[in-house]
């Protein structure tokens, strides 16, 4: 049975300490043999709630560190991309292109990002409809006919619009991105987070995330997200959302144990 | 670890044969040490989308159909009701009675039924929140002083309104529910309808039952809920989510043995 | 042009005096010629948010309240039911019917209160599309074939769910009733609830009951729904949405005024 | 009383013909004392839903077309942007510079946009509260000390997410944006889309636009956005959801109409 593909990591890239902090026990999960890690840290956090919230170290410092972390742990790497203008510099780097949730339907961050050859993961708006991810699929196939079955696409559900401040998870969206073709990706973190929920930022429930993944497991998907961090509540941002290191292994061990029932069945 | 509740049956009480071709795979389904299962159908559908939609034999004819089922199977029996004068009879027959979800707000409806002395399974109003189901406990409990930890109230998620014609399940809303200090139930039958998807009737989506009903098990539950007919497209009501009688053992074994992983974690 | 249908009134029955201190203020009201007032109270706030809260005089006394309101001023009276058995006496004092928006799915009920030939005003569940409406009327016309227009049936829409907390008014809602050939009556008090707002009861927001009354009365609706009060934050129930007695007349003014200008357009 | 500001054009640049015939009715509606017309077309459809949807002219062609529609009508232009790097360009040519709802959340393009020294019409995301667009404002003021009391930001109400395939607007939003301080616009255009509601485009419902912008109109706004085309559906985008040019004089009429009203109420 196929290895499970887990994005992890920061949320953005702070000091180099706190990232190998995280890289090593990524590092540790990645010997199992039921388990792809991808090392996940944004350069920049281009639509916080406010202007003065921190945003990361920029796009030069950040893909210096996402190199470094590649040369020094093996794992590949990902981030996210805001202008077509970077994705060659980004493609350059990291071996997965993200596609955030905000600029899903943008349709020229999808061809700079697909004209890479990178494989792109590309979350589903807050705004869209599971079926409708079937064009932003298509604008990358359409860009780069792609080698595999999924044409280099992933999809990531991370939670839809729930009226004011809520995000409420469709599960039913992961069967129904799957039916296009492609591998679909949980995203844990971010469909917990309560937009508005903190007075200037966006607020979080981290008792949610594992409940939330384990259902996702059972129902089926090729990679989770999670955001980790030792120090959640010190991260710029999604901390409120993130798992503490400390408590990683045994949530990703837990996981694994139900994915592997979920496979035989 | 503690058995799984399954509430299961036709969705209406049609013929003493189908009930009883139903009754018997159930009987088959309870001889496992690691389920509990209640017998459930309607003896009336108060709320059909239109007037001449057939509703059911009546609470009469149904409460004997309901007995007889109890007496021939052993198994316990639950159903619905619809007005607080229907409570006590029901309560005569039933070892469990059952809130709809439109009337989850109904304070009469819920005190007379737990004036019966029976435990209770209010579902979630498509229009409430997890949290404000606390008030449907109360009305419960603060009605008849219950015995053991729950009060003898069980809720029920069964989905959200999600705009017109579409229903979600916010799975954060299992361990909120549960939070309040009672059982847990999923609906997987009623969480796939599509209100208004047929022309005069409710639609649904059978394929979405078993990927939600893993989903929720994997979350971690008390009970669940199906709907199950040898010819699920013939049921007057809700054919379209119902899980086909000749499929209903072999799903109900994957569900169990997930729940056995779920139970180690 | 076609005067507006106001139903206005108390939320819930409390004492004669406050009674007749509303009905004196609709009286004056009534004598515009632009106008039609209809009398609103409920005998029960029969699904309260808690068990405990205060919910009315009860049907027999309501009744009474309600016949001698309508003997005193000439107003004609409506009031909501919640149990099919409640309509033929409601019906023999009531001019009009309120179908309660939790309970517009029920079968029995919309079929009673159309037995007495009463005209019925239908409140859209939170839960429903505008088109689904279209079977509650036919749940109304088909029991008592009706003359006139609408067959006697209006419907209100009264807010959707629209995330935890919220409601939403979809304002396409008004037209799109119209259009299945009822007058549609806007309900501008229970549309800025906020359900679980306040500790065990209902929030709301009176200060959007007008604008949102503006905006629909320059769309086009046939009738409009106020609660008010001397003292609206002494009321039982729905205080906060209602507007003050005092600034009743002022605002109707205001909301004909704009009502004339729009059957001009 | 406050002329309103109108903001209206073809949705995208298409031929100079089409744009002239547009822009000619625009001019005259523009002689009424009581309007401010602001004339709007788009160089690029960034996101429409699929890959090979036209676009438009770009920008240089784009800005060249609207520069030329500013010196024959004297009207001011609005565009919208879709990167920052696109911001000196369209500052130099329009009088107002609009930020797409989906790029709400993009710091960078509002801070870019904001250094221009022009105001900005902000819509508000389809994911977003109306509280929340105070960081919006922010991010605008926050970057350029502006002058006046809105601090040169306008903010647009054009639709929230309600279920996949349908749009809501929330009508409180107008009341609260403008709250936050600034002048509001409602987008009656877009309002009205139905994503996915069209194999691999946006559908819409040009029916319930005149409704719409009265209900706005009603509660009160200093602004309000349209699109026109001589023949919607040849539009590339959009069409849908567009008046007839033809129609376009009469509704604004009725719209001033009623607004003159409510000024004076």
């Amino acid at each position: 049975s196929q290895p499970l593909t887990l994005i992890a990591g920061p949320c953005v890239l702070q000091t180099h300490e706190i990232t190998m902090q995280i890289a090593d026990v990524l590092c540790r999960v990645n010997q199992r043999e039921d388990i792809n890690v991808v090392f996940k840290a944004s350069f920049d956090k281009a639509n916080r709630t406010s202007l003065n919230a921190l945003r990361g170290p920029g796009i030069d410092e950040g893909l210096r560190m996402l190199e470094d972390v590649g040369q020094k742990t093996g794992l590949p790497t990902t981030t996210d991309l805001h202008t077509p203008d970077q994705a060659a510099a980004v493609g350059q780097v990291c071996d997965l292109l993200q596609i955030p949730a905000f600029l899903a339907r943008q349709t020229d961050l999808i061809v700079a990002a697909a004209l890479t050859g990178r494989p792109l993961n590309i979350k589903k708006g807050q705004f869209m409809s599971p079926a409708d991810m079937q064009y932003a699929v298509d604008k990358a196939s359409g860009t780069v006919p792609q080698t595999g079955d999924s044409g280099g696409v992933m999809l990531c559900e991370r939670g839809t619009f729930f009226g004011y401040g809520r995000l409420v998870n469709d599960m039913q969206s992961l069967p129904l991105m799957r039916s296009l073709g492609v591998p679909v990706v949980f995203d844990a973190t971010h469909s917990v987070q309560q937009p508005g929920g903190l007075a200037g930022s966006t607020g979080g429930n981290r008792e949610m995330v594992e409940p939330l993944a384990r259902a996702a497991v059972a129902i089926g998907i090729d990679a989770i997200f999670f955001e980790t961090h030792p120090e959640p509540d010190t991260s710029p941002s999604d901390g409120a959302n993130m798992i503490h290191l400390a408590d990683f292994e045994s949530m990703i061990d837990r996981l694994l144990r139900l994915r592997q029932t979920v496979m035989s069945l």
